[in-house]
C-alpha cells in the first residue's frame, strides 16, 4: 500500500509488525518504552485509545514528516482488564479466568502526523470464547512462556491457538492489531496516494 | 497431547499440519490424491463430511492401528460452493464475489481407526466476512500466488488477512482445522490417555 509520508510502527510487539508486513507496508520500528499508568476510571475506551496516543506522540515529536503507528491492546473480562502477567502464578490465574467463559479484546490504534497537524485513535473490539480448559493444559502452556507480555496471558496465534474455540469479530484485533479496519481508514485518509 | 495409537493425518495442506504441530500433536503426513468428485446433490455437509472421510480411509487401510485424521474444506456464498480455483481469471472472480459480504467456510473432518472399527466425521462452520475490496488488491494478490489450491481463492492466515474484518466462530477452520473442536472430541472419544 502506497502512502504519502514514510511510516513508523511505535511498538515493540512482533506481532503488530508481522501483521503489517505481511499486508504489504513498509515501516521502520520504534518502539516506545513508556510506563503504562493503571486504569483508574472514566471510560476504558478512552484509557486505552490514549495510551496509543501517547505511544506514537513519543515518537513522532522526533519524525514530524513520518506517520505513526501507535497501539495499545487490553483484554477485559467481567469488567475487569487482564493486562500482563507479571509472573507464571498470574498468567495461570489469568487463563483459570478465561476457560470456558467469553471474553473481550479491545486494540486501540493512533495515527499521528505532526506536520499535517493528524492526530486520531480508533478502536476496534472482538469477543473471544475458549472451551474448558485443564489444569495441564493450563500449565504446560505457562511453562512454555509464550505467556509472558501478552495482555490476557495467551496469543491467539501461538500454541493457545486451541484454547479459542469461537471469536466475533476481527481475528488480527485479537493478535494485536486489526489491520483490516486500518487499511480501511488508512484508505479515507489524507495519507492514501 | 497423549493419544493412545499414532496418529497420521491425511492430508496434503501444510496448513493443518501446522496447526496441528503447533497444538503440540506428533504424527505422520501421509497425503491422499483422490479425485474429488464435484457436489451435485444432498446434503452439503454429507458430502464434505463424506470426503473427509474417504481421505482417511484410503490411508487407514494400509495403517489399521493408527488413527487417521481426514479433512476437507469448502468455501460456501449465496448457495454455491467455491473450491479451488484452477487459474489467475477464476481466483480473481472468486475474490470479486466475496468482496463487501458474509460467506461460509465448512471444514469436515474424520476420525478413523480401523482396529477399532471406529469410524466418524464432523463438522464446523464458521462466518467470515470480507471489507470492500478493489480490484487492485485482488490483483496483486493472485500475482502473489498465494491463491492457489486454496478454497475460495484465499488463506485468512497469508497476506489476504486484511480482506477480512470480521469472522463468527473458529479461526483455525477457516485456515483449515478446526483445533479447539478436534480437541474436545478427542478427550471425549478413546483414543486419549
Amino acid at each position: 500500500m502506497e502512502l504519502k509520508f514514510p511510516v513508523i510502527l511505535a511498538s515493540q510487539s512482533p506481532r503488530r509488525a508481522d501483521i503489517l508486513k505481511k499486508s504489504g507496508f513498509n515501516f521502520k520500528i520504534i518502539p516506545t518504552n513508556i510506563t503504562e499508568h493503571p486504569y483508574s476510571d472514566g471510560s476504558i475506551n478512552d484509557y486505552v485509545q490514549n495510551l496509543a496516543i501517547e505511544k506514537a506522540q513519543i515518537v513522532a515529536s522526533n519524525y514530524p514528516n513520518h506517520l505513526i503507528i501507535g497501539a495499545d491492546t487490553i483484554v477485559m473480562i467481567n469488567g475487569q482488564i487482564l493486562g500482563k502477567p507479571c509472573d507464571e502464578d498470574e498468567g495461570q490465574k489469568m487463563l483459570q479466568t478465561l476457560s470456558g467463559k467469553w471474553h473481550k479484546v479491545k486494540t486501540a490504534f493512533s495515527l499521528v502526523h505532526v506536520d499535517s497537524n493528524f492526530k486520531q485513535s480508533y478502536i476496534e473490539e472482538t469477543l473471544v470464547h475458549f472451551r474448558e480448559i485443564s489444569v495441564d493444559e493450563i500449565q504446560s502452556y505457562i511453562k512454555s512462556g509464550s505467556y509472558k507480555d501478552k495482555a490476557g496471558a495467551y496469543g491467539i496465534q501461538d500454541t493457545s491457538a486451541s484454547f479459542v474455540d469461537s471469536i466475533e469479530g476481527c481475528f488480527y484485533n485479537v493478535v494485536g492489531f486489526p489491520i483490516s479496519r486500518f487499511i480501511k481508514i488508512l484508505k479515507l485518509s489524507p495519507f492514501y496516494n
